[in-house]
């Protein structure tokens, strides 16, 4: 079992969602309470525990911990979707006998109501552990393993990362549920800050579909339990960069079908927004993403999202590489088809292209697009 | 056969791109020249024989009429592929002796040079016919079927289109090849406003993957051999939208691996924009378009796209209904998912909401993506 954090307790419990045997709803405590930053989805018809833990973080420092689900997204459920949210935070609470308010979060199927009761008697009967990957697992939907990542500071605090999600996953400043633990002693304004910068950098560069939910959560808990140095900021926020880069990379693994991950890097466009867009939407293409599942180094699709990125591109200053591949140069140029094969059979491939038009660069990363995910995502309420 | 317009020729040919037998190259003659009006792809980094047909478009009125391939897309090639365009065009010109000058237009693979000598000497060897349908065929790469349409004018005129394509369709003012051949004499600047304005209508709100190629173009010819009375320009209006809605529709329903075709409906929308992106952002999503490949109403993810699409939603006001089962009316709705799902398992099916916020309305037509989409991409060029 992975040390977690001190000041942090879990409870799994079952409501049904799948099945008899499989845990769907996690409470974790802080048992003095935790500093908490969240990261929401800007999708504009946000989920009910989205709404309520908004409204919460605007009002409180302090937590008691989280109560989140898996098996329905309570989305799309209006003003009873708020007060199901409201009142599971308010049983909870007082079940456990907290002092501060928990945090809601939920994932799952979207348009059904939360079944109130089955929730309430999966917490009663939710059992004490401390173990990481239980609570991973617990909030799984689809995914197919649970995603757990345990960093240790030299200042000698932890942070521990669970995450979810498999599809529905598209970069707009958070994505999926992912919770950090840490009793690294930062006060709020810092652990917001590096928690905004780290997503920036990891959650907000992966896609598995171009699909953002309505339920997107990244929340950092802080129990505050470890007294940190005076220059313990920046390596802090590396930790917590490290930490959600890889759990961000476990998700595209996880992708829905995926058999690989697939990074893309865009380097000497005139722009940030250019180089980012070109990154972005050479990730985005089905075509690209087919191409790769199939290992064909079809780099032409590379070069028509280029092209339909709207972004500046001028074909006889463009280079793109796939894999260790040079296979255009200005224009098309001989390379080794059998190596470029052989590299995008492997389980993580690079695409790489130059502008050669500015200083800007940028990355992004998704997967391959198979017939698994199509079999998946065509019978999923079903 | 099909009646086709007076004043036109075909040609077609097989320069060995799918094999010796099937037709791959296509030339259409007008005999005593045409009027021509283009639109091309928006695509930054399009392909030669785009920016041939653009810069002929801007220097003269009258063509002789165009050469087209399939198989190889000359996209990618930089000045060559500029100079390979411009000698083919030059080769059929004094091959068949004509007065002036032919547009090109290639699809097929990127990245590859064109086999000159090979489609020169298809064209050498190219028999002469009136046949729409063949025509259609010759120009097909992964089409299943030629797509053709033919409507008549109470006027005399004929209005004859051809059209092919199955993926790499997205909607930025043009896709795929299509050509469009009538008698009726119109002025340039009517034909170039009728085209535009029909367009806009049909091939820019289709999308099989959401990617806009590098030669997409819908190219108007007019013999100018039938003669219209003043008040024509209302109907030839209607008929060519009329006739490039047919063929966008058979587009889609070839789109690749597709077995049905999903049209969905915004309306209430607060501006057009908004009307458009919120139509456009749920035809592309894959987990909608996978969903109706399953006949399964899983309307979460049509409430989830429209949330994500960047315009003004409120769930309070939004109605959804997946053909005729309203599903979701501010709130989760019963409906007769029994119903909904026999809906879902025809070849047409409706998805339609309504913003309640506004008078603005669009309309975006997709196909569902399955598993043969992803085995068709996966070993394209290999």
């Amino acid at each position: 079992m992975e040390e977690i954090p001190s000041g942090f307790k879990f409870y799994s419990g079952c409501a049904g969602f799948y099945g008899n045997e499989r845990p769907d709803t996690l409470v974790v405590v802080a048992e003095e309470g935790a500093l908490v930053a969240g990261v929401f989805t800007t999708n504009a018809l946000s989920a009910a525990p989205v709404k309520v833990a908004r409204e919460l973080l605007k009002n409180h420092r302090k937590f008691s911990g989280v109560v989140a689900n898996a098996g329905c997204a309570n989305a799309a459920t209006g003003k009873k979707g708020v007060s199901d949210a409201k009142e599971l935070i308010s049983f909870t609470k007082e079940h456990f006998g907290l002092p501060h308010p928990l945090l809601p979060a939920s994932t799952g199927v979207i348009g059904q109501y939360l079944p109130l009761e089955e929730i309430k008697n999966a917490i009663k009967n939710s059992k004490e552990h401390r173990d990481l990957e239980l609570a991973a697992r617990t909030i799984m939907t689809t995914d197919t393993f649970p995603k757990t990542k345990v960093l240790k500071s030299n200042e000698g605090y932890t942070l521990a990362g669970i995450t979810k999600g498999a599809g529905m996953i598209a970069p707009s400043l958070a994505t999926t549920l992912t919770f950090v633990f840490t009793d690294a002693d930062f006060h709020y304004g810092f652990l917001k800050k590096a928690l905004l910068g780290a997503v920036q950098r990891t959650f907000n560069r992966i896609s598995v579909d171009g699909e953002q939910s309505t339920n997107d959560a990244v929340i950092l808990l802080s129990s505050r339990k470890k007294s940190v140095s005076s220059s313990a900021k920046k390596e802090f926020e590396k930790l917590l960069q490290a930490l959600l880069y890889d759990l961000s990379l476990m998700v595209l693994k996880d992708g829905e079908g995926a058999t690989k991950i697939i990074k893309v890097f865009a380097e000497g466009f005139l722009s940030q927004k250019d180089a980012d867009n070109a990154a972005r939407r050479v990730a985005l293409s089905l075509l690209v993403r087919t191409a790769f599942y199939g290992a064909d180094p079809n780099w032409g699709r590379i070069f028509s999202a280029l092209g339909d990125s709207g972004v500046k591109v001028d074909e006889d200053k463009l280079k793109i590489w796939i894999g260790s591949q040079l296979v255009y140069d200005g224009k098309p140029v001989e390379f080794s088809r059998e190596k470029a094969v052989e590299e995008m059979r492997g389980s993580e491939v690079e695409i790489r292209f130059s502008a050669g038009l500015g200083r800007f660069h940028s990355y992004f990363m998704t997967c391959d697009l198979t017939e698994k995910y199509i079999e998946i995502n065509s019978s999923y309420t079903s």
